[in-house]
């Protein structure tokens, strides 16, 4: 059957995959290298698959396609992400090859942003850390552990002021906090104090949000300097990518107090958490699920379906490629 | 000493009364009577202290002050509280005997607004169910055991639409979700659909927020036919009183999947939390914890000394109280 079928190379579980599958089974055949620990090469030669026959790649935002991949699959033309950024993938890369990249993230940008406010109001009112202290909790309960911070009035410093910075603070602004921001430019008609260098926002902040994407620019832009800037009573929030902290850094600083605490949806080698973090009161984790709802579930799959329709069906126009 | 100091009976431990201590320990005897099992007449007589000696109770919202309690204590004139709500008072009896009750919450309404909404991101992001199983976070993390639900766009019925639940409702409306509300009567100049039912609110929202006041006519204001009503894809987050949901009927609803999931700040016998709840995904539980910021720490410190010393100074102007 697989010779009638379009190969699939699936890199990474997107989580659309059990649905995807279900509905294409006639039409792709999911070549699913994520479920074998097999390198790439190898695993294809198991599966009888010629490396030469792919076409199209489907994959996450956790998995790299790397160089060394794509010249692994001189035929691949096509690699469908069900994520936003692309610092997966070797653009470069894909560049000199002619490979198309598409993003299927689906319309996360309010999602991302309420992970934020979310991820922001559970540090700063130590939501996660009371529960985890919950089965303690009784009239002898610790008068000390639960005390949280206002976030009226908190100064929070946006980095990056895209999409997702905007609808961050619109919500910033319903829970009356001041709002400043750090991008590549400043942004015309945008009001909230500008700051053309991370330091100089954190020195001004409580509060950081991280929200912009990952690039060489970006890559580790909140470093140790920009963390002690930030101070003991400093919260970090990143919902961005992983790699724009310096994770080591940072992990030394919540343990150590250099600053208070830290809600983190990203890290920079996913799906890996610094072991460090789980024990800390300080600190609230969460497994890069801001875009994990199944409004943007069923959106992504569409769109993933649509992206690799298009394309086959451009790419192949008289070939009939259906089973039935 | 303690003949020359105030006595204080210190019922239940308001957070603040480390501070208070130390600030006043020259001025009041503070009668720690939650610190002992003994029954209250038992306490005083163990601790030499004469029930008709004591003018002031300082209380937390925890503590049960009943017509048993004051019939033990002839003389008590005030009761200072650290909440906002008197649902622990025995307000009718207060008012026969002549007792003055001072609330002294602090600035809370926006904090207790931020929970609802930390509470409502979570258990619809699912922040807290992630969290827990986050050890088994990897390559083979569970497709769906994530899948939240989009804010946007959510019709969110707000019961209670008073100082907090406004500035619930300006919160959500930064969420662009849809308000609609319950309260005793329609609120002039407030555009929000208006409901003077709960269960036809319940039947028009996917979530509500409880954030009114508990008193006779809002005790179990969501009972099992509104929980039923909500439906399978409904959320509750309760930042009002314990007593305002039928707990029983709401731990069976959970469990039963009647409803979609809760986030709880409050609790019907608080200290104690339901034990079915702790194991349950799809409830956030957080200790009555909503206004125990450092912010409102101080001020509530400071509000509550200053009603025993006006009460003080009042009462006995000529007779000097300081040890020193």
């Amino acid at each position: 059957m697989v010779d009638k079928l379009q190969p699939l190379l699936v890199l990474g579980p997107p989580l659309i995959l059990p649905i995807l599958e279900a509905q294409y089974f006639h039409k792709y055949s999911f070549l699913k290298a994520f479920s074998s620990e097999l390198p790439l090469h190898q695993f294809l030669s198991k599966q009888n698959v010629d490396p030469s026959s792919i076409q199209a790649i489907l994959c996450n935002p956790l998995q790299q396609v790397s160089a060394d991949v794509l010249r692994l699959l001189p035929s691949v033309s096509i690699i469908v992400t069900t994520s936003a950024g692309t610092d997966h993938i070797d653009l470069a890369q894909c560049s000199c090859l002619g490979i198309q990249v598409v993003c299927v993230p689906g319309d996360q940008a309010d999602d991302v942003a309420d992970m934020a406010i979310g991820l922001l109001i559970d540090v700063m009112m130590k939501i996660s850390a009371a529960y985890r202290h919950f089965s303690k909790w009784g009239p002898s309960r610790p008068s000390n552990l639960y005390f949280g911070s206002k976030l009226k009035g908190r100064r929070v410093g946006i980095v990056g002021l895209g999409k997702i910075g905007k609808k961050v603070a619109k919500r910033l602004e319903a829970l009356d906090c001041r709002i400043m921001y750090h991008s590549r430019n400043e942004k015309p008609f945008i009001t909230y104090p500008f700051y053309s260098n991370v330091v100089d926002l954190a020195r001004n902040s409580d509060v950081l949000v991280l929200c912009c994407p990952l690039n060489e620019q970006t890559r580790r832009i909140v470093n140790r300097e920009v963390m002690l800037t930030l101070g003991k009573d400093g919260v970090i929030v990143n919902v961005g990518r992983g790699a724009l902290i310096d994770e080591k850094e940072l992990v030394r600083c919540l343990m150590e107090g250099e600053i208070r605490g830290a809600g983190l949806d990203v890290f920079e080698n996913e799906p890996t958490v610094p072991k460090e973090l789980f024990p800390l009161d300080n600190v609230v984790l969460s497994p890069h699920a801001a875009t994990l709802t199944s409004d943007n579930f069923t959106e992504v799959c569409e769109l993933a379906a649509e992206a690799l329709e298009v394309f086959f069906s451009s790419k192949l126009p008289s070939v009939p490629l259906l089973d039935d």
